[in-house]
């Protein structure tokens, strides 16, 4: 059975590649796994049918005939253990990487989804300004630490894993920001993972849901 | 070699239990691993020695002779693919109890944090008001969805898992808003988690950190 993916009917950021179906979708193109997306409307995001597949009625969920996965960060996990190429063999290492999969969703996407949500929910309120300020240096603080680990490396540990690609994932969050633009080690770490051709294959696919509309 | 944990020297919560080392005390009492811990300063965490060990200057980190770690949704999964007790032994149910650590770390911790964060850094501000009730509208709404698909089960998915460690440990966050005693159900899930010995174990010994000082 070919893998169905869950994503947004209407994308709310218009095909840009930020909604989380975009990292299923690039893990995917990594391993060379054919798949179906499935669109759902955010009225139908909230109905019973898939909120038994996602207890937060959000995307991207999968399923693959034996199993039903929500959370972006665990079906990338589950994908990269069931096909080669994103996760390497040696024990130590493979946990590393896993380890930077969690860095990437639990320590550097907060506190930007806390800026880009700032930015959508309160940058008509007068004290935006003044907590921006406030906002930016937390993510200033987390890039300058991401930057001084990568250095001269290509990756965060060894080859491209899925630890890069959930970490690029958040990054490019930032984009629109210019922030990232600071930083020119961690802004060529995105340019070398966006020029993967995996990448640009599943950035291809969440456009298209948006142009055919 | 006995791993070594790293945690603070000076707990910022004064030994409530909401450091990030209480959830990896928590499961290696749960697989019963005997642990050192090795105390850092605010000073010592952002030094060269520890940022070789955790590139974002934060506790906790794992070092067990083979593997430095960090991120403790990382090191609990480490721990729960070494040792039995954590994670089922069927693979969709051992994906499906991942799921609920990167639910717990991405979906529902963020907000939580960003809950409380307004209330170290902003509780002084005009708009602190304004902004709790935004934040707390969101806070409730995952609760809600949280605790509707708990329902009766004692735990989210089969026996009680890293998903759930995870889970109770992100909730416990909120215990001083008594936003969770809204939720019945998730009181109840928290009480049941944390009367466990395992869980009682690893709270007395991060407390005794701080009753020695």
């Amino acid at each position: 059975m070919t893998p169905i993916l869950t994503a947004f009917k209407h994308s709310p950021d218009r095909g840009q590649g930020l909604a989380r179906d975009m990292r299923v979708r690039w893990a995917l193109e990594e391993l060379g796994v054919a798949y179906d997306v499935h669109l759902l409307s955010f009225e139908e995001m909230k109905q019973p049918a898939h909120l038994a597949r996602h207890p937060f009625g959000q995307i991207p969920t999968y399923e693959d005939g034996e199993i039903v996965l929500f959370e972006s960060g665990a079906i990338v996990l589950h994908l990269a253990e069931q096909h080669l190429g994103l996760l390497p063999d040696d024990a130590s290492a493979r946990m590393r990487a896993i380890t930077w999969m969690f860095a990437a969703l639990n320590t550097v996407e907060p506190p930007i989804v806390e800026r880009s949500m700032a930015w959508v929910l309160e940058r008509e309120q007068p004290w935006y300004a003044q907590r921006l300020v406030m906002l930016d240096e937390r993510v200033r603080r987390l890039l300058g630490e991401l930057s001084a680990r990568l250095g001269d490396a290509p990756w965060l540990d060894g080859d491209f894993s899925a630890g890069d690609l959930l970490m690029v994932s958040v990054l490019l969050r930032l984009q629109s920001s210019g922030i990232v633009d600071e930083y020119p080690v961690l802004a060529a770490y995105i340019a070398r993972a966006t020029e993967r051709p995996a990448y640009q294959r599943a950035f291809a696919a969440q456009l298209a849901v948006f142009q055919n509309q």
